[in-house]
């Protein structure tokens, strides 16, 4: 099947698809529906698409049953997920199902009272929340018949997309930057697809991905977050999905998650809402907080000014995998943390990493740096007071620390001393 | 209580603690009983002690109903460990219930017809297996009244100790020579516990916790793989309970193990044995296979000379978190092999490469050196037709490659490419 933008009605109505309760793709600006296809943009609007689903004969608690008997991973929701039933029978990386940490000790420090959760998402197989998406985006380039997975990246995608690839039997097809840090390179190299370096920067690489989907050179090529993004997307959803599940099926009040692109921030409010529609917690209502650093700010800074559009901006920050400048979601945030009683704040580099350490220091989790981002956020939230301290609190940490040492480099020995019992007395130790 | 290598019965009988089924200290070698304290050498003959357990009250049924309606971690296996019955309750990593993957696209790369799965402990909370016997050992700490976790390491088992006494409130020290890379330092360091730079070699280092486990300056303090070593151990039985579990309570035919001090195969082989014993599975015949790097190879040499007993070795290989010259547990391993008909068998550092690269191209898994140890190993048996492919086959992977990037240092680009269609198609990736 050729690869292309905007698809017409007729062109994907000649292929179905088994891609289980998804039920065609619908326009999020002008509701506008065609079938499932590989397209990403809306051929009257070039709004973006995204999946609609028929959930209409699901019984409340015989779906809560059905998902509580699941595998340990994503495929327990299956049933709200764009993928087919057999999804768990086939090979993949099967993530999520990852700790809901209850934080008591972080909690204590920062003062909340109501209970503080961090959703750990560096328990995914290759260390990120990256592993949800691309495991739809991998169902939906098997169900379009694609043979190379493939992404631009400049590290947790890259991995992911990689390693997916290689259980699934698939080609893929990574392009990056061809000056990127050999630590970087080696992560993504090492499960042995097609790692193309760009002469360029991140900028170029993008471009030239998006020109390669328009031409025959791409086809069968499914390019994880471009012409398989509808389906990618839904993967967040199973943050809140599990989140909940791990409450006791129950909504928490506050959220706080990281803004990237926003997309799984906007997911997320998605999988919330669908479990309420569902019946399967209860409703009431919930704030959901977007976390920036403050390096690469575009949705907090248009937040806090009061606008419905974000302004570009050129990323500056050690927190990489947040460093988009200019998030395509950026508006839907906007008006999901307005929406929901939320916010969106942003916290520097040095707060960054202060948060890392506070994380490990208590609960013993070494997050990445956007997981510095929303501990970070937390704690300027609450010592703000925007974020209620008396209310159930899940903060998300979305990758891995040891993807990203550099942030921490400065940590150290706290004694250096000679191997006997004087020298130990001596630095105060005993 | 004061720390001690050896105890009286006097001693220990004054402080009974609770520590669920675990009901004594037995020695491996004289079998004397001792009861449970913070010691690891007999009084009669300095062979090593073990826990003794008393199971007699369980009904194999209600036990399995159990097991299955426990947590998705080791806590699971409670009722078979040295911990209290709420141990879940506590603030501890919650390890384990890792991935057991049914490896089919490796299988065919390596000729295994009977099933080949991989025991992939990097999804652990610190990417280890260490996290399952620290674990247990927090919990032996806690009974036992130590203030401060420690130990020796240079690599999983410090990010393992930091962690786990960060989420239990206690207090940790980790000691290191004082000249180890800053990128391991890092890991071991942002849990912000104290760690102490050693001016030595890890030698020196280990020789100095010796001397402090015996000095009134060690009071309080618990080496979790010296003064709590019988406890700590155990956690490796874990291995063997899941591995049987996820195979639907069915013992696998061969396991391929990786040997450092040797501990860690003897508790799998008491584990399945245990199992065996409970009824959980059907009593049939399993092969243990060792795995070591040819650079420390002590246990393999033993083996293939037909000796009972193990000559140290001075460690030379890229498997450093096997690279123990002088296994303490060695003449049991030989013992295993023997009685179980497996084997023991060493790769090369170039061959360790190889299968890392091997099992992350098959089935996306980047495994530390120790996992390139034993998939190399288990390729290597099989090609000299000792272990037998057409069997279920169980190989560990008991690390996560991203501690161990320099392995596969030399993994890189498979193409340099301007940003055009034009340089694409001519690099002919099309
Ligand atoms: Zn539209
Ligand atoms: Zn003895």
């Amino acid at each position: 099947m050729a690869v292309q933008t905007v698809a017409t009605t007729a062109d994907t109505a000649a292929s179905p698809v088994d891609l289980g309760p998804a039920a065609a793709l619908s326009c999020r600006e002008c509701g506008h529906r065609i079938p499932l296809g590989p397209v990403f943009a809306c051929e009257e609007c070039f709004g973006p698409l995204e999946i609609a689903y028929d959930y209409s004969s699901y019984d409340t608690e015989e779906l809560r049953r059905r998902i509580e008997a699941g595998p340990a991973n994503i495929w327990r929701y299956a049933p709200l997920l764009p993928v087919p039933a057999d999804v768990a029978e086939k090979p993949n990386l099967n993530p999520g199902w990852t700790k809901l940490v209850k934080a008591d000790n972080l909690a204590r420090e920062l003062g909340v009272t109501g209970g503080l959760y961090v959703k750990d998402d560096s328990g995914n197989p290759t260390h990120s929340f990256k592993d949800r998406v691309v495991a739809q985006a991998l169902e939906a380039a098997r169900a379009f018949g694609f043979t190379t997975l493939s992404c631009s990246s400049t590290g947790n995608l890259a991995g992911a997309v990689g390693a997916a690839a290689a259980r699934a039997g698939l080609r893929s097809c990574v392009f990056i930057p061809h000056d990127l840090e050999q630590g970087k390179v080696v992560m993504a190299a090492v499960y042995g697809g097609e790692l193309v370096g760009i002469e360029g920067n991140y900028d170029d690489v993008n471009r030239f991905c998006s020109e390669l989907i328009g031409d025959p050179a791409g086809e069968g090529w499914g390019f994880v977050n471009v012409n398989l993004r509808p389906y990618y997307a839904e993967g967040s959803k199973t943050l809140a999905y599990e989140i909940c599940e791990q409450l006791g099926w129950r909504l928490p009040d506050q959220l706080v998650v990281p803004i990237a692109s926003g997309s799984q921030l906007t997911k997320i409010d998605k999988g919330l809402r669908e479990l309420i529609e569902l019946g399967l917690v209860e409703d009431k209502p919930y704030k959901i907080f977007g976390a920036q650093a403050e390096g690469c700010s575009p949705v907090s800074t248009a937040y806090k000014a009061g606008h419905d559009v974000v302004r570009p901006q050129k990323p500056d920050t050690i927190a990489k995998s947040l460093a988009i400048g200019n998030p395509a979601d950026g508006p839907y945030v906007l008006d999901i943390a307005r929406r929901t009683g939320g916010a969106v704040e942003d916290v520097t580099d040095g707060q960054i990493v202060d948060a890392i350490k506070l994380l490990a220091r208590t609960e013993g989790i070494f997050a990445e740096t956007a997981g510095g981002v929303t501990v970070g956020v937390t704690r300027k939230l609450i010592e703000a007071g925007v974020l209620d301290p008396a209310l159930t609190t899940v903060v998300l940490n979305t990758g891995d620390g040891l993807k990203t040492l550099d942030a921490v480099a400065g940590t150290g020995l706290t004694a250096t001393i000679r191997p006997s019992l004087e020298s130990f007395r001596s630095a105060g130790l005993a």
